[in-house]
C-alpha cells in the first residue's frame, strides 16, 4: 500500500483517497516572468512521477498545476512591484506578452523532460471573480479586513480564535510576531504578519481589475486556495509545491481555506526539496546558477558537455524527492553512464534467449519495484532495484539464469511500465534521431573494417576510394593512433 | 508598400499602421473541444506567414490569438449546449479538462507546423470580469436589454439608428430578417437576429459566473471584441479568422465595439478561405474529414503515405490564403517533390562556384520576391518566383550563369529570409534526423557499390561478408531487378 510523507503531520501515512478510485491532487506551478529555474524543474518533475505512479495504480487523478501571472510581488511582505509587471516595464512589452512568452518557454521545457501536462492549467488573471468572491467569503466571515482599497486577512484575530496558524511550517507564532519589524503608523496593516488578500492598485499599475474595494489584483496566496478548490472541491487529497513555498505561502492558504470553508481543504501536503549547484545555494546574484536549456546546449560554465534532458530527469531521480540533490559535472557524467547501461540492457531483452522454465521470479520483482514506489514514491530504490534487474537481464543472457518466454514477455511489460511510464524515461525507438545515427555508426564501422582489410591487403586504391567516396558525402575519416575515427560534416 | 486586402471594403489597400511601428493584430483562434480542424490549421498557418512577413518588414507586432473555452454553443442562434461542457459531459471531466487536452493538442500541432506562438493568447474564461463590463458599457449606452437573466444585443434598435449592420458580410438587413424563423411567445429575444451578451446559466450548467444579472456565462462573440479592444486598444490595425466566422461573429464584433466604444475597433479585416478534400466539403457526418495527425501519421484512407508537417505547410503556401484550396494526394505528392527540390537548391548554395562579377542581380530578386508578398500576401506567386531562384542556382552549378562570392552570400540571406523567416519552412541543417539519414543513405550507397564491385569480382565471400555484416546491424539489403535497395529495422 502506498505511503506517502505528509508535510503536516511530519509521518508517512497510508495514501487513502477521499473518493476513491478519484485523487485530486494541486501543485503549485511557475510564476511566469523569467525561465523556469532549475530547482522549480526539479519539483514539478518530482511531480511528474507522483502523478504517473497514481495513474500506474489506477487513479483517476485530476492534476491542477497552476499559472502565476499575476500577484506575486518581489518580496513576501507584500510590498515591491509585481514580479511579471516589472518585467514587463523592462522589456517594454504588456505584461501578458511576458507571460505568453516564459510560459510557452516553461512548457518547452518541460516537454523535453518528457513531464506530463497537467489536467488543468489554470492561471490567476483567469479567475480573478472566485478570487473576488473568496475575498468576500473571509470578509464576511470575519477574518478579514478593507484598508485603504485593500483587504488583508487577520492573522492575530484567527490566532486569537484558536487556529493553529504555523502548523504546517511549524513556525513559532510568538516568534513570527517578534521578528517581524514593527509597523509604522504608515501600514494599511493592523499586523505586520497580516497577508493581502487582495490590493489597492496603484494608478500607474496596469494589471488592475475592478472590484467591491475599488481597482486592483488579487494577493498571491489568494488564487492557489481559490484554483485548487474550485477543481478539487472543498476537501481533495494531495497539495504539492517546492520546499520554499511552506511559508508564507503555503501556511497561507490552510488559513484562507479555514477562513473561507472552514476546512484545510488538504489531506496530504507534500514537499520537494531544494537542489544545490556544485554545494553551493544557486543564486543569479552569486552566479551560481544554471538553466535547463543551458545544461541542453552545454552552454555553461560549469559542465564539460552538453546533457540530454532523459539524462538530467535520470539524474534527479536519483535522488528523493524529499532530499537536497546536488548537481555537478561528475554527478551528471556518472548518470549518463547509468542511464545508458540501463537502457542497453533495456534493449536486450527482447533477444534473450529462453528456457522452458524460469530461474527467476517476475512477481517478485514486481513486489520489489512497487514496495519503492509505494514507500514515499522512493525513486532511488527504485533505481537501484533496475539495476539489480540489469543484473539478471545480463545473467540470462550469459546463460547463469534462465527465463521462460512467458516469463520474459511479463518481464519486459514489467520493466517498460516503471522505466517509461513511471519514471516518464523516455524508450529509446522514439529517439529517432539517436536511432539513425546509432545505424549510421553500424554502417561507417562495417566501411572502416573493409577499408581496413583493403589497406592489409595494401589495395590503396580501394582504400582511397572509400575514403574519398565518403568524404564527397560529408563524412570525414581519420587514421590515427587507435584506428580510424570518422566526423560527421552538417 | 505592402497591401492587404480588406473584407470590409472588398479592396486591396495599402497597408497604414495606426501607430507604426506597432502594429496590432487580433486572430479569432480555435474552440478548445477537439482535436484542431485542418481547415483551422490552414487559417492559422496563413496568419503566422502574415505575422511572420509584418515582423519581416520591421514592424513590431502584437499577435493576439485567443482560446475559446467557454461560450460557444452548437448552434449559432444563442441555443443548444455550450461545446466544451458537452464534451466534458460525453468525456466525463471537468470542462478545463477538455480544455486543457485540446489546448496542448493544438500547441502541439500548431509547433509542428513550426507556427509561432503568438504574443499574448488570451482566454475566454480569463476574462469574464473584462466581458461583464463591456455588457454593461453596452447596456448603459442603451444597445442591449436584459431579459431572464440573460442580456442581448437589439440589432433592431442598432439598424434602426442608422448603424450599418451587415457592412461587413455583405449581408442584406431585410433578408436577414425575412430570413430568420419567427420567435415564438417564449422566446427571451425581443427579435431573432438579437445575439446573447451574457447567457443565465441553467441549473446544471457548470461553467457559471456571477454577474448583475444572475449567474451566467458570456455570449461566444462578446470575448473577441473585449480581449482584442483588451490588449491592442479601441481602435487596432488587422483582424482576422476563417471565412466562416464573417457571419454572424465578425459582424456581431463590428456592432458591439460600436455599441461600446462608438467605433468599428478594427482598420483591416482578414479572411482566410476554406480546404476541400478530393474536392468536397470536409465534413464529420460524411467521413470526408482528414485531421493533421492523420496526415503526419499516414493513417487515414485518402492518402498513400503519411506527409511531414513542412510538406503539407509548403502545401498550403502553394495557395493564396483567399482562395479555397482542395487537398488530395496528387497535390501532396507534388508539393513534396516540388518541397525537396526547392531544399535541394538551397542546399547547393554553400558550394557553389563562385566569380569575379556576377550575372545576376540580387536585388532585383529581392525586390521581386517583396512585390510577391506585398501584393496581399501572395505566397503562391513567391513560391513560384523561388522556383526561378532555384533554375538560377542551377544556372550557376553549371556554369550558365555567374556570381561574386559577395552576391552569393547577398543571395543565401535573402533566400533563407524569405524561405525560413517569411514562409517558415524549416532548415534542412534544423531536421538533424533527416540529416543523419541522409547521411546513413550516403555510407549505405558506398557500401552497396563496393558489394556491386565484389559480386562483380565472383568475390562472393566480400559480397555476403557485407551484407551479413549489416544485417546484424538491423540494415538488411535486398537485391532486386532494379538494383540494391536497403531497409531499417528498428
Amino acid at each position: 500500500m502506498l505511503h506517502i510523507f505528509n508535510s503536516l503531520t511530519g509521518k508517512k501515512e497510508p495514501f487513502e483517497p477521499i473518493n476513491p478510485p478519484f485523487v485530486g491532487m494541486y501543485v503549485c506551478g511557475p510564476t511566469v516572468y523569467n525561465h523556469v529555474h532549475l530547482g522549480n524543474a526539479r519539483t514539478f518533475m518530482s511531480f511528474d512521477v507522483v502523478f504517473r505512479y497514481l495513474r500506474y495504480l489506477d487513479f483517476k487523478v485530476r492534476y491542477v498545476r497552476n499559472i502565476t501571472d499575476v500577484g506575486h510581488l518581489e518580496n513576501d511582505a507584500d510590498e515591491g512591484e509585481d514580479k511579471i509587471s516589472k518585467r514587463a516595464r523592462i522589456e517594454q512589452l504588456e505584461p501578458m506578452e511576458i507571460v505568453q512568452q516564459y510560459t510557452v518557454g516553461f512548457h518547452n521545457i518541460m516537454a523535453q523532460f518528457n513531464a506530463l501536462p497537467p489536467s488543468i492549467e489554470p492561471s490567476a488573471t483567469g479567475h480573478i471573480v472566485e478570487q473576488i468572491q473568496m475575498v468576500q467569503d473571509i470578509l464576511n466571515n470575519g477574518w478579514a479586513y478593507e484598508s485603504n482599497g485593500s483587504v488583508y486577512f487577520d492573522v492575530k484575530k484567527y490566532i486569537d480564535a484558536g487556529h493553529d496558524y504555523g502548523k504546517l511550517s511549524g513556525r513559532n507564532v510568538d516568534e513570527l510576531f517578534s521578528g517581524t519589524r514593527a509597523l509604522d503608523g504608515q501600514s494599511e496593516k493592523r499586523n505586520p504578519m497580516d497577508f493581502a488578500l487582495w490590493k489597492k492598485a496603484s494608478s500607474e499599475h496596469i494589471m488592475r481589475w475592478p472590484s467591491p474595494w475599488g481597482d486592483g489584483f488579487p494577493g498571491w496566496h489568494l488564487e492557489c486556495s481559490v484554483m485548487s478548490t474550485k477543481y478539487l472541491g472543498d476537501a481533495f487529497d494531495i497539495h504539492g509545491g517546492g520546499m520554499d513555498l511552506k511559508f508564507p505561502h503555503h501556511e497561507c492558504e490552510v488559513a484562507q481555506c479555514n477562513a473561507a470553508h472552514g476546512t484545510d481543504a488538504v489531506n496530504v501536503w507534500m514537499h520537494a526539496n531544494m537542489l544545490t549547484l556544485n554545494g553551493k545555494r544557486m543564486s543569479k546574484s552569486t552566479g551560481n546558477t544554471l538553466l535547463p536549456q543551458e545544461i541542453f546546449s552545454g552552454e555553461n560554465p560549469f559542465l564539460s558537455k552538453p546533457y540530454h534532458p532523459m539524462v538530467l530527469r535520470f539524474f534527479m531521480l536519483q535522488a528523493h524527492y524529499r532530499s537536497t540533490l546536488d548537481i555537478s559535472d561528475a554527478a551528471l557524467l556518472a548518470a549518463e553512464k547509468g542511464y545508458n547501461r540501463l537502457h542497453e540492457a533495456l534493449g536486450m531483452l527482447s533477444d534473450l534467449p529462453t528456457s522452458a522454465s524460469s530461474t527467476i521470479d517476475v512477481d517478485h520483482w514486481g513486489e520489489r519495484f512497487a514496495a519503492a514506489m509505494n514507500d514515499d514514491f522512493n525513486t532511488p530504490v527504485l533505481i537501484a532495484e533496475l539495476f539489480d534487474a540489469v543484473k539478471e537481464i545480463h545473467r540470462i543472457k550469459s546463460g547463469e539464469a534462465a527465463i521462460s518466454s512467458d516469463d520474459l514477455q511479463r518481464f519486459d511489460t514489467l520493466l517498460a511500465d516503471y522505466v517509461y511510464s513511471v519514471l516518464g524515461l523516455q524508450p529509446q525507438s522514439e529517439k529517432n534521431s539517436n536511432d539513425s545515427l546509432e545505424k549510421l555508426d553500424a554502417a561507417l564501422q562495417v566501411l572502416i573494417h573493409l577499408r581496413n582489410q583493403a589497406r592489409a591487403d595494401k589495395n590503396w586504391a580501394l582504400s582511397d576510394d572509400i575514403r574519398d567516396q565518403l568524404m564527397e558525402k560529408g563524412i570525414v575519416l581519420k587514421d590515427g593512433k587507435d584506428g580510424t575515427t570518422y566526423t560527421i560534416q552538417s
